[in-house]
């Protein structure tokens, strides 16, 4: 196929009143269509409805298909996500001129992938979960992955991922955990960001080798009750405004998001999808975004039979609508209605006019409208290079978190230590091939997983019985008690921590313990007296209680890419040196809840009876092979006016042996507020490379953005008084100095 | 000492405004005070300051007291709390005397007391706790508890308390659980207004025979962030008003609570203690209370060191007098300023005047310028009479609660149970005793606690080990052996949940699991193979998970009064047949949280993985020794006009061979609505008692009020639609009806 098609060309472009060619060249399209070719632009549809390849490498559309995109279509989402990158993109390019094609004006679709760990489709690079990305606090790293991601997914044909999210996750029963990057406003800001600027080649690609970003779930969608998947949310409107919106703000503002994609929940009883305040007032009034809007699968729909604030799909199609919802997603029984509604209810025709428009806007700056096709032949140079690869691997590596290490178990000497054995659950098929593959033929591995954790019914599992694990855990116990040092893969699975889906699936647990015979284990391992290496995988925050107290080293790695034993591997054997930090507190149990750091500060008055408190670990703990040393925090004012900036300097020193990495993090307090203030917040961090013996002074440039707060006249800004500036290794681990605004 | 000592009396009474003649004599006296005697009305202080009785009865205070009351003073914590009734009396006359001879104009003073469970106080009832009174879902015995509580306070020469709380506790990891009246907001307000219409003699006995009341912790105390005390609280506008606020409504506006006490901690930032939207705009506005508002203990100058509100004391107090705090309790460093703050910011002047005065109007609501003495004699015959102990066994009897009975096992028959074990952890120094002769000398008793919970340590108490209990958990274990059934007593006490004072004491717990060896001891009572009657007793929500799966019967007993073991031997062996209701749900796990049935719906649409989901006891349930069938339910209307109210009747029958009480329930669901709803709500309770075989109609009017919510745009009213109606004996056992609004 040639991939030169005729594009969609565009005549008559009136006479618009905007300067901007593109604003032109949507009122000039806008002008042209009829109310159901505008509302063709406002949904999403799914391939699944009929879209495939037949054995000559035709396009097959089924009718229903057809008949969904009669009036054109904003999207399509996934189309040939099974097919390897080559025959993605031929199937998108066919695809693509069916569209615009059986267009009367030769408008071209979106079509719509997702990619928090790459993209989600055949042939692509598996990167890590954003949780282990949030864990690197590297967001140069990150942009470049999801650059990479961008590149994928266009060189398939797509246009759009429905990603990153930008919550904050602080309830780790929540099966989506790991989907997201952690529980703080400012790392997960910067994450976000540099997702959002990667994904869309930083603007400049946005038409030609990247995709756009849709930003999610707007707003408040981490804060489910319960941790349960569809759950209400509340939250107050100052809580809001300070900790939950801000990397939305910064999606749209820094790193001009082409979308916005809402929340399930409601917020504060007002369904999200809904919500006039946060779709139009915040969004588009107060942060000037000219993006489009995008519901989550069926949720305006939804807003009927599911959040019963409507009583019908008519009332659930106006709401939407009204609210500032400009794209169904899926729904193939209530956008369709609009046209319908439009005669009885005439407000509602400006509406369509704004949301077609969000669309079609995107799409030019998509570039479809010029260039709707791509190069077949150039999708699997790009897809799983080696420069992809090792950017993987890069990712994974700097992702890892060492909690412990007694007596300087790591790393493992290849001399000293030449038969390594691997067990446990969350032993993966390609860890010892990796594995051997990273330590080099000196060293001797036995693999024995054990067990499983669950029965691996993907969407109601049963948990195995102890009576079912006890021979695999004996087989374990055996491989290891041959071997001079054990590496025992616990934590969980894809089984144990995932989406609950609306109707076919569960993925919330009400506990972070250890599941299954997995703390036995590790008791049986450590009786052997031999050194247990505990690595951690998993997807949800995990109380490891009896870990933390008697393993003798501890990797967290999260969930990593295709690369992650191989990053394991190399940084318990030295050829690494872990830099991760965490991107979560990690509680000693689920009834310490809430646990992350940044509560207000009058909630760490009293602890709970009979038991230790505070965190098992810190938010942004981590440590090194080598160590670093800080001191000389000094500010560069002791006080400063209201709206002034200031410095804060640190020297750190590698007094280690080893080069490694640091994550510099400075917290601010504000001691007096006019309303209760948190104990304290990250407002900045920087991973900075020492060689051993080296040192770095590190400064921080304190804005009056990082002191403000929404005070108690719901205005946000700074207020006077003293503030204290933390700098350290970790929330818990830190130098401070004060200053005063006056 | 005379009792009828020379009153205050009143001269030059102002030509005021007002008609009534209480404002007038309040205007007057505020025109002839100093701003120092002002603020002199705004202060409470501790009679720990130096109150006490020599050895020839005669009053003695210490200097530091006489300074702290020298300008007059709104009233006095606790005088005489250690002392039997008559001295009580005695040593309050004498103190008030003192108090209107040394104010220029006679003012005298509220002495104050807390009677959450009966006066605190020596030598009064012993009542049961709230939680308790709410298990009985009983109003009318409430108000009775609550008369003779305000009875026994007046006689004693008390006059307000620092009672009830209307708080909705809906987290069992705070200690405070049982002081408060359950997690649901219709049974807590019915019950507050009980508590305070019986505390205050219905308005009639304010003067002369009973208490005002402080109805407290305005508002959302029970709320605080993980359970902690002290901690934030974050609660919609939308829940505030629908949810937390109306028994602080109906305390004010149906019951006329004399004061109101702020509570500890934030509403979504705002120090309640500062919060002119909740203490002025909607206490005072809105509500119309005309009553006097109070600080809890320090609060106001803690907005300054504790909440870091206010940057020192002078901002505290003019915060907290501006917000509308009208008394500050226990500061000798905070309101004690507004003299000289009155200079430099006029502006408090009239506040001040406006706080003094609610003081004032109260004193005089309370008889106390008229006749500020009571009858020292009278006291002894009004505490603890015949009538008010058998009035503590009554409320104990009604409120204990049958979670299982299984195979009938209950009431125990004396002829096939001759000797009984009595053992447990929760086994109190009394039980044996009520027990004996409550059950008559046809059954003999064989008592062994076997082991303490804790060290009984107070404010920081360790549990006691396994190898601690060990011993006693074997005697315990072979007094069970000897006898034909066991009654254990486990739960937690007043060592393992308790208020967690501000500097000095823990009481939260992270885990609602029964501590210790309790579990441990009854599946070894379980395998002596003969009936376990497990009797629970308890001061926060405990989830029961092991004995609801394998005790023959459990009688939940909370924590009953002095009466208490006499009710629940009369109940286990049939001379009382129990009528309680859960005022809370029981969950399997903290993990749950939140598990209160009034959820808003769309929380039930997914569940935690590996575990069984839902309560493992619904709020509203409990069983009876006899059995109640429902049938018939009918609405008056299937279609009303917005605004109307209609009936719904249903046939209650008792069906079994016993006379009993059931508490019949009704519910509402909105299916639809402008915002989400919760999955129902509990709207009208009634408890009816029936013979056997005994038929009645129970007929509730359902109003408007009922049917209100806080829509999308803010404003309560009913939204037209469908409604439906459910009756029956729990949250989860119910008929159901539909009507709807037009």
């Amino acid at each position: 196929m040639d991939t030169h098609l005729a594009q969609a060309t565009l005549t008559n472009l009136d006479s618009s009143a905007s300067a901007d060619p593109i604003e032109q060249r949507v009122n000039a399209l806008l002008a042209k269509m009829s109310v159901e070719e505008k509302v063709g632009q406002m949904r999403i549809v799914h391939a699944q409805l009929g879209v495939s390849l037949d054995e000559a490498g035709e396009l097959v559309l089924s009718e229903h298909f057809k008949q969904q995109v009669k009036h054109g279509i904003a999207g399509i989402k996934n189309p040939g996500e099974h097919l390897p990158p080559e025959q993605a993109a031929r199937i998108n390019n066919l695809l693509q001129k069916y569209l615009v094609e059986n267009s009367r004006h030769g408008i071209p679709g979106m079509f719509v992938t997702e990619s928090y760990n790459g993209v989600d489709a055949a042939g692509t690079t598996d990167f890590s979960r954003p949780i282990n990305l949030a864990a690197s606090w590297n967001p140069d790293l990150v942009e470049r992955v999801w650059d990479q991601v961008g590149r994928e997914a266009r060189s398939r044909g797509m246009h759009m991922c429905h990603s990153p999210e930008a919550d904050l996750i602080r309830d780790p029963r929540f099966g989506r955990m790991s989907e997201a990057f952690g529980e703080d406003t400012h790392l997960v800001t910067e994450m976000v960001v540099a997702a959002v600027k990667g994904v869309q080649g930083n603007g400049q690609g946005l038409a030609s080798t990247h995709i756009g970003a849709v930003t999610k779930h707007f707003a408040g969608y981490g804060q489910v009750e319960g941790g349960r998947n569809f759950a209400s949310v509340q939250i107050s409107e100052r809580d809001l405004v300070d900790q939950i919106l801000p990397p939305f703000k910064a999606a749209v503002q820094r790193a001009h998001t082409l979308g916005i994609m809402a929340s399930h929940g409601d917020l504060n009883g007002i369904a999200c999808h809904g919500n006039h305040h946060l779709l139009t007032e915040i969004l588009r009034e107060q942060w000037g975004f000219d993006g489009y809007t995008v519901s989550d699968a069926n949720d305006i729909g939804r807003l009927f039979y599911f959040m019963a604030v409507a009583e019908n799909e008519d009332e659930a199609a106006l709401l939407g609508l009204r609210a500032g919802m400009n794209v169904d997603l899926y729904n193939e029984d209530c956008y369709v209605r609009l046209p319908q509604l439009a005669e009885k209810f005439p407000d509602i025709i400006p509406l369509i006019d704004q949301a077609a428009g969000n669309v079609l806007r995107a799409k030019f700056r998509l570039g479809l409208f010029d260039n709707p096709y791509v190069d077949e032949k150039a999708a699997p140079e790009i897809n799983r290079s080696p420069a992809s690869l090792a950017l993987a691997l890069e990712s994974d590596l700097d992702s890892l978190i060492l909690l412990k290490n007694e007596n300087g178990v790591l790393p493992l000497s290849p001399e000293k230590t030449s038969t390594v054995a691997l067990v446990g659950p969350l032993l993966k098929a390609q860890t010892l091939a990796q594995f051997q593959a990273a330590a080099g033929p000196s060293v001797t591995f036995r693999a024995e997983k054990g067990f499983s954790l669950t029965n691996g019914e993907i969407n109601y599992p049963d948990l195995l019985t102890p009576e079912q694990c006890a021979e695999g855990l004996e087989r374990a116990v055996q491989t290891a008690s041959q071997a001079d040092a054990t590496v025992l893969f616990v934590g969980g699975d894809e089984f144990t921590s995932k989406e609950a889906f609306f109707d076919f699936a569960i993925g919330d647990r009400a506990s972070i313990d250890l599941l299954g015979s997995q703390v036995e284990l590790f008791h049986r391992l450590k009786a052997l007296g031999k050194p247990v290496i505990v690595v951690l995988k998993h997807r949800r925050t995990l109380a490891i209680n009896e870990l933390a107290a008697e393993a003798d080293a501890i990797i967290d790695a999260w969930d990593p890419g295709e690369q992650g034993d191989t990053a394991i591997a190399m940084t318990l054997f030295g050829q690494s040196v872990p830099s991760g930090k965490l991107p979560c507190t990690v509680p000693r149990t689920i009834g310490q809840l809430p646990f992350h750091y940044s509560q207000k500060k009058i909630n760490y008055k009293k602890g709970y009876m009979f038991m230790e408190n505070g965190p098992l670990y810190p938010f942004g703990f981590g440590l090194s092979y080598t160590r670093f040393h800080y001191e000389n925090l000094q500010l560069s004012r002791d006080q400063i006016e209201n709206g002034a900036s200031l410095t804060a300097s640190i020297k750190l020193t590698n007094t280690g042996s080893l080069a490694g990495k640091e994550v510099v993090q400075l917290y601010i307090q504000d001691p007096i507020g006019s309303v209760v203030r948190p104990l304290k917040e990250l407002k900045a961090f920087r991973k900075i490379e020492l060689q051993p013996g080296e040192t770095k002074t590190v400064t921080f440039e304190i804005t009056p953005e990082m002191l403000a707060c929404t005070g108690a006249d719901m205005v946000r800004k700074v207020e006077n008084g003293d503030f204290v500036v933390q700098v350290g290794s970790s929330s818990e681990d830190v130098l401070e100095a004060g200053f005063r605004v006056v």
